[in-house]
Order: C-alpha cells, then structure tokens, then sequence
C-alpha cells in the first residue's frame, strides 16, 4: 500500500488516469476531442440537447468509510449523477470528478474509487474526462456530468399536468433497509439483506428507462433520492399540481414486505436513495408504455389539481399519514 | 442572521438563488434553455467547441475563514475556474457550484459567496445553472464550467515548440505576497500591502488575453496557479520540450520589487495562485501579438529542445537556482 503523501500530485493523478484507460481516451469520433492532462477538457457534444448536474458525497454524511468501499464509493457517485441524467431522459456523455482527500489516505483506495466509476460507465456509457483533486480532512468526492439527448425536448419536473397518471420504476424501500442493516450493524447474511444491501450499494441509474419514457411521449419526470413523497412533492410543487398516490399499488420487493412487518411502508414512501425515476403522463402514454413490456414500471397514483399535499391512501381508501417526511440534507428527520 | 439550520435546504436554495437571478435565468437566445430548480440545468451551447473544467477550494487548505471573507472565496473559485477557461482561449458559459457547508454557516455568509460568484459573472460572462449544496465538516465549495469557442482548435498544453518564445500576461508574484501578509500578520495598510492582498483575493482571469491569443495565431498556453517554474514545467512535459527564462524580462509590479529585497525572485518564479497565462509561439506571432498594444504581454525566456528541467538565466547569464519548487497540493514544500 502506498500513502498517499509519499508520492506526488503528478504522480497519483497518472495512477488515477491509468485506472481509467479504457473510458477516459480520446474519441473524436464521438465528439470527444481530448481528455485528462490539459487545464479543461475539449468535448463535441453528438446531441442536440445538454444537460449538466452535479452531486457530492461526503465521508459521515453521504457513507461511512468503515462500512463502504472506496469502489463502492465509486459506483455511487456516478449512479448518482448519471441517475439525474436518466431523470432528463438523456444520455450521459462526459464527467468531471473533484476528490477531496485525506493525507492518510492510500493511493489504492483511490485506484479503487476509481475502478468504480469506470465499472459504471462501462455500463451505462459516457467519459470521464477530468477532474481536481485536493486535500482535505473531510474525505469528498463529487462529480459534474454533462448528457445529451437527440431530442429537442427533455423530460422536466414541471411538466405535470392534473389528470395525469403517476408511474414509478423497479422497486421502492430496499435502499433504505440496506441503509439500516449498515448503520444499525445487523446481519448481513441472510437472502434479503444481501439483497437490500446490494440496492443500497450499487444503485441502477435509470438511463434506459428515461430515454424510453421521453421516447413514448411522458415529458415530466425526476428520479427519487429522497424519498417517494418528498420528491413527489417537489414535482408537484414545479408543476403546480397535486398528487394522490395508493398505497398498496407501490411497488415493493417481497423481500421487504416479508421481512420487515408494516416498515416497509416507511421505507417505501421516504427511505430515500431509491434512484428510480418517477414520472406522469395521460392514460393513453402509459398505456403504451405498459404495453411494451421493454422495463419494470408501476402506476402507483395520480396527479390533481393543485392545493393539497400529496395525498396517501391506504388498501381501505383511508389517508395514510407517514411517520417521517424524508431526508432534508441540513435537518435529518 | 440566520443559521443554515434553522431553514430547510429549499428555503436556503430559494435564497441563493436570489442572489444569482441576474446571471442565472433562462435565456434561450444565449443557448441556455432551463436554469437551477430541475436534476439538471439544459443547455445548449452556443460555440462550435466546448471544454470543461472543475476546480475546488477547500476550508484550511485553500482558505483560512478567519481571514477570508465567504465573498471574495465566492470571486476566487469563479476565478480560478474561469482561469482554466482563459488558458483553453474559450469563453465562459455556464457553471454548477457545490458547496459543503458546516451546519453553524449562516445563511448571509452563504449568500455572499453567491455574490462574488455573481460579481465575476457580471464581469466575464456566463450563467451560473445549477449546483448541489451538501453538509460536511469542512467548509469548502467547486465550481465546473463549461466554456465554449467559435473555433475549432483551442490553446493546448501540448503544443509548445522548439524555438518559441515564451510569453506571459499581467505580472507575477503579487498574490504570493499578498498570502504572506495574511498568514504572516503582516501590515495591510500600507499602499503595496493593499496592492497584494487584492492581487491574491481577487485574481483577474485573463478571459479576454486568452481569446486574444488564440485568435492571433497561439496554439500553446496555461495558466498559472502553482508557480510559473511548475506551471510551465507541465506545459513543457506535456509538449516534450523544455524552456529557458530570463528573470531580467519577468514581469514583476515595482511594489513587489521595491519592497521585498531578492525574494521577489521566488515569488515570481514560484509563488503561485498569479492566474495569469502562459504561452509560447514562433517569433512572428510574438510581434502581432506586441504590436497590438491591446494587453500586457512579457516575452520571458524561449522553448528548448526537450531533455533538462526549467532553465532560469540571472542578468548575467549565469543559471538561478530557486529555492522552492512551487506548490505541490500533498507536499507542502
């Protein structure tokens, strides 16, 4: 193991960019001109629409480094991103990465940060093409990426339109109960905690379905990082619309709902790091969305008239009230 | 004031966007179709080539919050940033800012950075579109632009010849003596006390030089951030070449020169955070360049054959020996 002082500037960043050969060169035919070593990096963009997001994780904040891997590390911050471009219906297609790391740190751990955001973009596409590193006592990372749609029109938040049904992708809930089996050091062993600490560590962003969904005619979509009802309520307060959504038509992995007694109905509505896209569209687009089998989504609700806050009902049509409100960054609740 | 707790992150997003609604509105005749308040902000350059860069300022490495106002660490990062947009000869276009604040930052406080991030703007160019606010124990705050040009090549590092001379804007030295009389306790009344510490808190990216170069023929630039020796030893390890200056032709404020007996010499040749450019080019493109009297250009020294490190000539024409190498981020030296 090498610390991470024992070697230069220079030389870490060419132990960094030699991890990321294979999804850093330069491509000219896909509009990426030159890539890490210059003072910016010069891209083409092939589309005709950008988008640009960015999102930091901080070590006690966003994970814990006695219980996540740098390489886990990794894959999340790019998910995480590469999630908000999904939310567009885009494609991701260059990224910059800023570590802000610690003098105890090892140039491995690094390496393997790294490795997996490159394991990301391998699966789902797209360049890493620089970055800054810096020091700091808090270990951070954070990355900038930029998208691109064919499309003139990208999916927006504010785009909901009262009378529109609501969908969600995949599974909501199981992030959240692997968060619990990290924090609250229960047992890693059995089927379901492998499982929901496997959605917790290595979520999915969901670049195909957001470009399916701009693809068949939905135009308001966001993806869920705070939780179901917290971000719904986000889109509906962009729309200016409301929402009422069912509770027995969420879609929950029969892991959680086995194993985890009326909880699941927490963690589904507000467990946060779920990176599913939520969306709404008329009847007639969902219908032909579900129609095409292509992924996983779920109609879970439907959206109305501006005025309340979103609605939950219960499997009798009663108003389900949950305990917690969903992850605000500077308030945890 | 307010403390960043008592509000919900909404509500401090809500304010700072306040502080930005001139630089960050939607502006579809500039290319910029959705600003902050969606995953991501849509974008639609108006230059046929874009580059993009990321840098970072992080509490107690990059500042001291005693002695930095969060409005000039605002000017600063867009700064330095910008910097490396100036060095490509791009212009500024639109820009996300992450800030990882402590949760007893006020709210005020954050709302200045905005506003010396908003100051730049106004005098460069360029949106500001979105960004990520996060909680962390450490103070810090990165900004990622993308720059845009009308041309289809830009100022590389890489391409530094044989028989260049090589050239630098403004002056070189001031910032490191303004940082010494913050670290050091030094007197800031007097008139060269005042001229420093403004050069190291409010560095001029040099947007307009760089346009100016690269559309006169330059092909060969960066800019100056660890010291002129560092800095143009990249550019020379990336151009495979190496490079002899003159510290008789440096380009140093009397101030510095008058007030610091010899250790302006090491500020000039290492001091560091000057944010001017560098940049070679054949003797005839040299001569356009002076004869247009438009900046403030010194020609410093000439490109080598590759093979030793930084030549440096006294006025004698005998070699100078500095004491330092410049800045390392993990070495402090």
């Amino acid at each position: 193991m090498t610390n991470i002082s024992e070697i230069s500037e220079f030389e870490l960043i060419k132990r960094l960019e030699k991890v990321l050969e294979d999804c850093s060169l330069p491509d000219a035919a896909n509009g990426l001109r030159t890539s890490i070593g210059d003072d910016a990096a010069v891209i083409e963009s092939p589309g005709k629409t950008q988008v640009v997001t960015t999102d930091t994780m901080v070590e006690g904040v966003h994970f814990l480094p006695d219980l996540t891997s740098t390489q886990d590390i990794g894959w999340k911050i790019m998910a995480v991103n590469y999630s908000d471009i999904a939310s567009m219906g885009c494609d991701p297609f260059s990224t910059v990465i800023t570590l802000g790391i610690k003098p105890n740190q090892t140039v491995e751990a690094l390496e393997n940060l790294y490795k997996g955001c490159k394991n990301l973009v391998q699966e789902f596409g797209g360049y890493i093409v620089g970055g800054d590193i810096v020091r700091s006592d808090i270990f951070f990372v954070s990355a900038t990426v930029i998208g691109t749609s064919q499309n003139q029109k990208v999916l927006m938040r504010d785009k909901a339109k009262p009378g529109d049904l609501v969908g969600v992708t995949g599974h909501l809930g199981c992030s959240a109960a692997g968060l619990n089996i990290l924090t609250q050091s229960l047992d890693k062993t059995s089927e379901s905690s492998k499982h929901f600490l496997y959605e917790h560590k290595k979520p999915y962003p969901r670049i195909y379905e957001g470009k399916f969904l701009l693809e068949n005619g939905v135009m308001s979509a966001m993806d869920l990082s705070d939780g179901l009802v917290s971000d719904l309520g986000k889109l509906c307060c962009a729309s200016k619309v409301s929402a009422e959504i069912n509770l027995s038509s969420l879609p929950v992995n029969p892991y959680l709902k086995n194993s985890h007694g009326d909880i699941w109905k927490q963690y589904a509505l507000n467990g946060g790091e779920d990176y599913e896209l939520i969306f709404t569209a008329p009847q007639k687009v969902m219908d032909v969305i579900a129609a095409s089998n292509r992924y996983d989504f779920s109609v879970i609700g439907k959206v109305t008239d501006f005025g309340s806050q979103i609605t939950i009902k219960d499997e009798n049509g009663n108003n389900f009230i949950p305990v917690s409100k969903g992850w605000d960054h500077f308030n945890s609740n």
